[in-house]
């Protein structure tokens, strides 16, 4: 049944009955708002819109696996600020047409991948819109935590990095040449698998900052590289490109390292930490801060556009 | 300069750069989220997308205009809870073609609406796509008090209003006939003047129910009537016709109450109180809650569709 035919408030109970609260919920939907325990006395937000076409196609991901996706683009923003998501809320812009079935599929995915980290979805709003569009807002605690800014990297820092990164790139583009395998890389860009616990873990471990790669590895870590007023270099040895990302590259003619360094939405954390901590479990050392500026791989600048500008054509 | 040539980076940074932390702003715009005071130890968070041709038209109202508007929709939201709001964040959602100039009168109507009440734009997203949206959320604090739900009136409950209904629903359908007069609805539509601080005052004052205007008074009071399962009747002679909208009405051959108690947009507050209480200022008594089910007026069921489906086409 189409959204223009269950109706707005049709699609609301049809969407929120799927959804239970977390523990720090605290009113879900229903109300005006929602309201979301904040203890640290403090509350870590973060917005992200995903938009048909251009971040996400219904024929390349279930209405789950989108709903995942969004979702963890989201909770990995807090994550990247050393806090632990406390809840979500999203807006879905959807054409009259679109089947409500699909909502209700994009309501599970978002909701299961925020129940993995003890989140919860608490409310949202539907509009109609010619363009299928899903803005979501996470909340986040930290706990009593200094937050992990972008700002902090210094001098003889140890740059170093969780989770994967170049798999969903992969994934990506694998599936804009029609192909849907291997599953290793079009599952990653589908169903994002992103290390939440490690960031409130680098906080606790003294990270002077921390991000969550999003745009692609260089492009954001030279946000830390300006922030901070620092230069980063990348040993492009600390990667390990696995053989279906191998194998994959040499068939569509691509240098893995350009989906390794210059890809985004694997939501991998990225972080600096003084050269005499002991790095948290699943962090792994990539580079190091060096006076200056810019981010260089093995000291020379990378080649060609690497990263991710949301309005290019 | 269209986005598509300032990018992604220069746009943010030319927004980001109009914008002032409110009192509540622990850390603005420009790292992967913001942080937002919550001394209450809880958060109260709503959002809600606004979409072009159906939320607005760029040709019936002003960038810094439609700004003041999406911002009122979701603060009207925290106030309807009884809390005061911190802060926005927001989502743009834009063509390429889109001009630069006009996201940032769009920042500088958004900031400054939520400056009249203490609060500030902290966080956002900007994104390329066919249709113009922005979604936003707004963060609030209850500063100790209980939430005011939908669902405590009880019978025998006096029902109030504080703020205009209708005005706005006007100024629609006079823009939507090509008309650009009178000023007092067509700025109603506009910038909506929303008591904000009336949600707060209400919640003091023991409101036992309370809800922003944004369907329909009828639909909108409708959602109390269910959820705290009550009748609500409304008088009629409550409500006075404005000599601008009654020679509107009469030129347009509409009846004006279908806009004083159908029309959204004006984000009035609506509320119970039990009946021994004062009302605090700027709200009047407009009806009564009963035994039973629905919503009256004059003892009546309302003729023809009077709400807003937000799939309707």
């Amino acid at each position: 049944m189409s959204v223009a035919r269950t109706g707005e408030f049709g699609l609301i109970a049809r969407v929120t009955a799927r959804l239970q609260p977390g523990p720090g919920t605290l009113l879900g939907p229903g109300d005006d708002a929602a309201i979301v325990a904040a203890p640290d006395g403090r509350v870590v937000a973060s917005t992200d819109a995903l938009v048909e076409g251009r971040h996400f196609r219904r024929d390349w991901a279930s209405g789950v696996e989108i709903g995942h996706r969004a979702a963890a683009a989201n909770l990995a923003d807090i994550a990247a600020m050393g806090a632990t998501p406390t809840a979500l809320l999203v807006a879905l812009c959807a054409p009259p047409g679109l089947d409500a079935r699909w909502a209700e599929d994009l309501a599970d995915g978002l909701a299961a991948e925020a129940a993995t980290v003890g989140a919860a979805v608490v409310g949202g709003d539907m509009a109609g819109s010619p363009t299928l569009t899903i803005a979501v807002t996470a909340l986040g605690d930290l706990a009593g935590r200094r937050p992990v800014t972008r700002d902090g990297a210094r001098a003889g820092d140890v740059v170093a990095l969780c989770g994967r990164v170049g798999y969903a790139a992969a994934g990506y583009t694998v599936l804009s040449r029609g192909f849907r395998t291997p599953v290793l890389l079009v599952d990653a860009y589908r169903r994002p698998k992103v290390p939440y616990a490690a960031g409130p873990a680098a906080a606790r471990a003294g990270a002077t900052a921390m991000l969550d790669v999003s745009d692609g590895l260089l492009q954001d870590l030279g946000h830390i590289a300006r922030a901070s007023k620092v230069a980063i270099d990348i040993d492009r040895s600390a990667f390990e490109v696995p053989p279906q990302m191998r194998d994959a590259a040499q068939a569509l003619g691509v240098d893995p390292y350009h989906w390794v360094l210059g890809g985004g939405d694997d939501h991998a954390l990225a972080a600096t930490f003084p050269s005499d901590r002991t790095l948290p479990e699943g962090w792994r050392e990539i580079g190091r801060v060096g006076e200056g500026t810019g981010v260089t791989v093995n000291g020379k600048p990378p080649k060609g556009p690497l990263g991710w500008d949301h309005f290019a054509s």
